[in-house]
C-alpha cells in the first residue's frame, strides 16, 4: 500500500459526439476472445482470433459465455454489438473504463457495469471495469486490462460440471459472475481491517507519523471501495425486483444472498469509516495529552530553577565589596548558608504551588 | 473491558459455489441436539444423539422447539434441512457466523438470523449468533456456540407452565427467543454507561489517557451493538406487517413491545455514542486548559527572570575594573542598590504588562 | 444544575415473561387515586382509598379523570386494567418508567406514555414518566412519583368552569393534560439558554473550565430532551391522522396546535446544539490563541536574552587573564563597551526578525 | 452587528388555556388600522381610529387589504377575528410573536405566518412576526410592532396602478406580501457575505480573536435566518399545490417563482454555513501553524545556547585554582580558544541536527 | 487560482414588481444573434442584426438554433419573448444571472437554466449561465456574456452533417447543449484532482500555510461545483421521465446517459470533499507531531542543563570564602571532580527518567 489511490475519471472533450468510440489509452493489444457453451449435458471452450470465428459458434439454444479480455479493438466490439444490437451509449460507456457501476435496460438485453478489486502479482491494489452484457442465451463479459481476472474459479465449476451451475440459464451465470465481482472485496477489507488493528495497537504507546499515514491510507481507501460498493446494491436490488421475466426467480434468491453481501461490505465500510476517524481523534487527543505532560516537565523544572539560578548569579557578581553597601551578603559568616536555605525554600514552595495545582 | 472487539466478518474465496457448507473453523466437536415439544396440556423434552431420532419424536399437532447448539456437524444440518425443506442458501447463512441479522421468507417459513450478546463466564462480551426457522408447528434454533445461551429461563417458562405462553403457538416461541436476545443488551449497555459516567467524573479533574482508551473502547462496543440492533428492527418491522399467516394477531401486539425495546435500546445507544464524541471533545479542550494555564506559569516566570538573570550576569563579567571604561558601576556607591532597584522596577513592569494582558 | 443527569433506563432479565409486572424500586407507599368527573354543566371530584370505590362512582355519560399519582400498588393497578380491559402489555409499560414517549392503539382506547420534565422543590430537574388512556369517556393519568405534577392548573381551569374546557370531551382532556406535558419543557429551554449565553459572555473574555462544565451539561440535557420531545411528534402526528373516532375535529385543531409547539420545541433545541457546537469550537480556538500569544511573548523574551546571557556568562568566566591568549577582551580599554554595543546589535536583530515574521 | 441575537420564544405557563388572548410584553400603544381597497379600476386608502370603522367600509366586491401595525390592542383584533370568523387558536398565534412560520388551512380562508427581517434605524438587524389571512376578497396583514415594515413598495405599486397588481385577485396581493417578506432577506445575506469575505481575508495574515468572533456571529445569524426560512418552503410548497381555489392559477406561477427564491436562500445560507465552518477549520490550523513555527524558533535558540551557558557557568565557577586537581582549564595556554571552539563545535552540531530533523 | 470564487447572487429591493426587467450590471453592448437553420438534408446558419430579421428567418419545418450572446439588449428579449410566448417571469429569470439551475414547463415549451464553467482566457475559473428555450421546433439559448461558449464543437458537428444529431430534432439539440454544460465540469475537476494531490505529497513532509490555503480553496471551489451541478440532477430526471412529448424516446436514452456524468461529477465532487476534510485532520495532527517533537528536544536538553548551570552558578558565588563556613567545597582537594561527577549523575538520572517516560 505504498501509493496512494487517486480517484479515477476520464472524459471526452465537452461537446463531443456522445457515440465517439475511443479505445481508452492504456490498452494495448488485441482482446483475447473466449467462448465458453454449455448446458445441463455438455460444455464447449475455446479462444478465437476473430469475433466473426466466435459468433458463427454462437448457438443460442445454449449458454453462450462470450468473454472478451482487453479493450484494445474497437472493431471487434463494433461487430459483436451489431450482431446483439447492442445501443452504441452502452458500448462508449464499456470503453469509458471510469464508469459508476450501474445497471441498464435495453430490450431484450440487460448491461451491466460492475467493478472487480484485486491484489495483482506485484501485490498493488487494482481496479478493473467489467461490462456485462445478459441476453436470455448468453452473457457478454468485456474486461478492462488483459490477463487477470477473477472468473476462474467460475470456468473450473463449470468444466468440472458440479453443482448446479450448468442446469440454470444465462441468469445464473450473470449472478455467479457479479458474486465474484463483490465477493473479492472481502480479502482487501480484511487488510483493511489489519492495518487498523495494527494501527490501534501502536497508537497509545506511541503516536507516530507513521500511524497517521496508515490511517490516512486506510481512509482513503474505504472511500474509494465504497465509490465501488454502493452502486451494486442498486444493481442488485433492480435485478431482484426484475420483472422483464430474464432473470428467473430461483435465480433471485441467490441475487439476493449477493445482496446481503453487498450490504455486509457497506456494513463493514462504514464501520471501518467510523474507526479511523475515531482514531484519528484518539491520536490528536494522545498526541495533546503527551506535549502536556511534557510540558509539565518543562514547566515545573524551569520554575523551579530559574529563579535559583538568578540568585546564584547575584551572588556571582563583582561589585566592589570593599563599600560598605554593596554586596554585604557576602561577608555574612552565614551567608553560603543562608543562600542554600533560600533556595530551598523557594524550591519547596513552588513545589506546593505545583501540588496545589494538581501538576505533580 | 482488556480487549478490543474486532469486526468479525468471514467470508469463501471469490467465485465459490454459493452452496458449499463449510463448518466455521471455531466450531469444534458434535452440536446437542434438543427437542421441546408442548401444547396447552403437556410438555416433553429431551436431548438426542443423532438428528434422526429427533425428527422421528417431531409431531406437527404440538409446537416442537428444535435447538442445536453448535455448528460442528454439517451433515446433521443437511439432514435436517431436507426434512423441513430448508433452502440451501439459508443453510449456507447459518454456517456463516458472520452474517448480518435478517429475516428471509421462504414458502412455508421463515428464517431469522439473530445475534446473542453475552458476557460469558470469564466476564469477556461474546458476539454469537443464532438463527431461527419458524414454521407453522416448529421452531428450530441454531446457536453458534455450544454452551452459554440466553434461553434457559423461556425453558424454564415452558416447563413450569406458567403464564400464558404454553398455550400460545410456535410464532410466540419464535418471539419470546427473539425478546431473549435482544434484552440481554440492556445489561451489556448499562455496562458502557456505568464506563461513560465513570470517565465523566475523572475527566475534569485530570485529564488521562485512560481515560480516552476508555472512551475509546467505549465507542467501539457501541458500534458493535449498533451494527448488531439495527437489522433488528427491520426483522421486528416484517413480522410485524406480515400477512402470511405464521404471525397471530396476539403475538403482533408482544413484537409491538419488542420493537419497542429495540427502538429504546437504538436510541440508548445513539444518545451514548454522542455523549462519548462531548467527552473527547471534553478531554481536548480540558487539555488544552491545562497546557495553556502551564505555559502561562512557565512564561510568566521565565520572562520576569530571564532579563534579571542576564543582568546579574552582566556585573559577574570580569571586565578589568581598572580601566576608566570598564564597568564603573562595580564601584559605585550604591551600585549593588541599583542593581536591586532595576530588577524590581523590571519585575514589577513584566507583571503589569501581565496584568493588562489578563494572564494573572 | 450540579448533577449531570444520567440517560435513564431499567430493564428485566432477558426471558422474563413480558407480562411480569413489578412495581419500580422507586416507588413507595399506595398511590393517590382521584376522580374527576364533569360534563357541561356540573363538576365532581373527589380523593377515594380503593380503586374499586373509586371504580363504583365511574359514570360514562360524563367525562371520567381518573388520576392514580404513583405506581407503589400493582394490584390496584390490576383491578383497574381489568375493569376498563387494558392489555397486559401496557400494563407492563406503565410500571416500566423509562420507556420512551409513544402512543399505541387498543380496540376502543389510546394508551399513551408521555414524560414530564418539570424542577422539583430542590430545583433539580426531574424526568417523570405519565401513562394515559383515553377512551370515550375516560381518561386515566397514571403518574410515575408522587407529588408534584403539572396538571394543577388544568384542574383549576375545569373547577371554575371557565373556557370551553368543560363543554368538551375526553379527547380535549387528554389534549390538555398532553399539552401541559409539553409546555413545561419551555421553561427548561429558557434555562438552558440563559445558561449558553453566559457561557458565551465569558467565553472570549477568559475562557475557564468552568464554561467547558457549562457547556457539555448544556449539551448533556439537550439530549436528554431532545430524546423526550423526538418521539412526541409522532404521537401528535398520529393523534392528528386519527380516524378512530375518539378525537373529535374541534380537538384535532388543538392537537395540531399543540403539534406546533413540539416542533417549535425540537427546533430551539436543535438550535441550542447548534450554538453549544459552535461555543466549543470557539473556546478551543480561543484558547488556542491564548496559547499561542503567550507562547509568542516567552519566544521573543527568551530569544532576545538567551544569547546576551551566553554572552555575560563567557565574560564572566575565570580563565587566567594573564595568559596572553586568554581572554583579552577584559583588558580592552572599550571591552565593556564593546560588549553593551554587542548585546544591543543581537537584540535589534533578533527584533527585526520577529518584525520579518510578523510576531511584534 | 455588535449584539449576539438570541434565539427568541416565549410561552405561556403550563396548563393555561390555549385560547387565553395576552398581548406581548413589548407591544405599546395601540395599533395603526389601515385599509387599502381596490380593483382594476380604482383605490381607497385610508386610516381609521376605530376597528369597527374600518370594517363597516369592507367592500368584498374588491380586494381589500386591512393593515393593523403593532398588537397593542387585544380589543381589536377580537372583533377582527369576530367578523372574519377567525379561529381563536389562529387569533393567539398572532399574539405569540415567536412563532414558527407556518400556514393553516381554515373554511374560507388561509392564516400563514412570516417573519420580516430588516435592519432597522439604527441599522441593528431586527425579527419582525407578520401574520397574514387572506380570504376570497381581503387580505389581513397583522404586525408586530408598530413602525418599520417591508411594504411600503407594494403600497406605491397599488396607488400608481402600474403593472398588473391592481387587476390581480387578493392571492396575488398576498403572493406580493410574502415575497416582499422572503426578498428581504437577501441583502441580510449580502452583509453575511461580505463579513465572511472580510475575515476570510484577514485570517491568514493574521489570525486574530476578532476574526473569531466575527466568525461565530455570522454563525449564529445563519443559524437564527435558517431556522425562519426552512418553514416558508413548506409554505409555498403549500400554496403551490392548493386545491382549495383561493390561490389562482396565474398567481401559482408567482409562487413557484417565490418558492425558487426560498430554495436558492437556503442554498446559500447552506454554502456560508460550510464556508464558516472552514475558516474555523482554517483558523485552528494556521494558529498551530504559528504555534509551531513560534516554537521551533524558541527551540533551535534555547537548544544551541544553554549548554552553551552551561559551560560558560562552569569556567566562571570559583574553585580554588591553586589546588592542582581544580579547573587545570584555567591555566591552560589555549584555555579560552578551546572554550570557542568547544562552543562552536557543540553549536555546529546542533544546528546539523536541526537540519536532519527539517526544523530549519 | 489565485482568487477566491464568491458565492454570488443578485436581487431587485424587496417589493419590487417581479416582472420588472432590469439588465444585468456587468452586461454591456448588444448581443450577437445567431441562427442555425437545420434538419436531416441542409444546414442554414447566419448572423443577424435585429432579432426582427432573424425571427423573419424562422422556418417551424426545420429545427431552429436561436443564439443570443450577451443579456445586454432587454428590449430584444422582449421581442423574442412575445414571439414564442414567453411568459415575463422566464424572461426575469433569464436577466437574474444567478438563477439556481432549473426546469420550468410550460404549456409549449420548456425553460432550462443550466450553468457553464470553465477557463477564460486569462485562465480565471468562470461560471457563466446559460437559458434555454426547448420547444417542439425550436432551441433558444441566451448566454449571459458575449465571447466564450462551450457550444463550438456542437456547431461544427451539425456543419459537418456527420453522426446523427442533423437527423433528430430539438430535443437532441437541447440535449447536446446540455451535455456540453455539464462536461466541462469534468476539466475543472481534474484541476481540483491535481491539486489536492500536490498538498498530499507536500503535507506529511513539510506542514506549510501554502497547502492550507491550497486546501481552502479547493474546499471553496468544492462548494461552488456542488452547488452548480447538484440541481442538474433534478432537471435530467425530469427531462428523462417526461410524457409531454417534447423529448422523444431515443433521445431519453441520451439524457439517461448525461444523468449518469452529472451522478459521476457528484460522486467526484463528495469524494473530494471527504479527501479534503481527511487532509486538513492529516494537517493539525502532522503539525501537533512536530509540536510535540519539538517539545521533546527543547524539554530534554532545557530539564537537563538548567540545574546544571544552577550548580556552576552557585560555584561561581563571591562569598568570602575566607569565612569557614562559606562555600567550603571550593577549596576541596577535589572539588572540581565532585562537580563533575555530580552534572554527569545528574544528567545521567535526567536520561534515565526521560527513557522511562519514553521521550527518547
Amino acid at each position: 500500500m505504498a501509493r496512494f489511490f487517486m480517484i479515477r475519471f476520464n472524459y471526452k472533450p465537452a461537446g463531443t459526439s456522445p457515440l465517439s468510440l475511443i479505445s481508452p489509452s492504456a490498452a494495448s493489444g488485441p482482446p483475447a476472445l473466449t467462448l465458453i457453451q454449455y448446458n445441463g449435458e455438455k460444455i464447449f471452450e475455446a479462444e478465437f482470433e476473430t469475433i466473426e470465428a466466435l459468433l458463427e459458434r454462437y448457438d443460442p439454444s445454449m449458454v453462450n459465455w462470450i468473454d472478451i479480455d482487453g479493450l484494445g479493438d474497437v472493431g471487434c466490439l463494433k461487430k459483436l454489438a451489431a450482431h446483439f444490437k447492442i445501443h452504441p451509449l452502452a458500448l462508449e460507456d464499456v470503453l469509458n473504463t471510469t464508469q459508476r457501476p450501474k445497471l441498464e435496460r435495453y430490450d431484450d438485453h440487460f448491461f451491466i457495469v460492475g467493478e472487480m478489486v484485486y491484489y495483482n502479482n506485484e501485490d498493488v491494489l487494482c481496479f478493473e471495469q467489467v461490462s456485462l452484457f445478459l441476453g436470455a442465451a448468453f452473457v457478454i463479459s468485456i474486461q478492462e486490462e488483459r490477463g487477470h481476472d477473477v472468473f476462474e474459479r467460475i470456468r473450473q465449476r463449470l468444466r468440472s460440471g458440479a453443482g448446479q451451475s450448468r442446469f440454470m440459464g444465462a441468469d445464473y451465470l450473470a449472478y455467479a459472475l457479479l458474486d465474484a465481482t463483490v465477493d473479492q472485496m472481502f480479502p482487501v477489507l480484511e487488510n483493511v481491517g489489519d492495518s487498523i488493528e495494527a494501527v490501534e495497537e501502536g497508537l497509545l504507546a506511541k503516536p507516530s507519523p507513521k500511524s497517521l499515514t496508515s490511517l490516512y491510507e486506510a481512509k482513503r481507501l474505504l472511500l474509494l471501495l465504497r465509490r465501488t460498493i454502493w452502486p451494486h446494491r442498486e444493481i442488485f436490488n433492480s435485478l431482484i425486483r426484475d420483472e422483464s421475466g430474464l432473470i428467473h426467480r430461483e435465480t433471485q434468491i441467490f441475487l439476493r444472498d449477493c445482496y446481503d453481501h453487498v450490504t455486509q461490505i457497506i456494513d463493514i465500510i462504514e464501520s471501518y469509516r467510523d474507526l479511523t476517524a475515531g482514531l484519528m481523534d484518539l491520536y490528536i487527543s494522545s498526541l495533546s495529552y503527551r506535549t502536556n505532560e511534557i510540558m509539565r516537565v518543562l514547566t515545573i523544572v524551569s520554575v523551579i530553577f530559574i529563579p535559583l539560578t538568578f540568585l546564584a548569579g547575584v551572588y556571582g557578581m563583582n561589585f566592589n565589596a570593599d563599600l560598605p553597601l554593596n554586596m554585604p551578603e557576602l561577608n555574612w559568616h552565614f551567608g553560603y548558608l543562608f543562600f542554600w536555605v533560600l533556595c530551598g525554600t523557594l524550591a519547596v514552595a513552588m513545589l506546593v504551588f505545583f501540588k496545589k495545582k494538581n501538576w505533580l
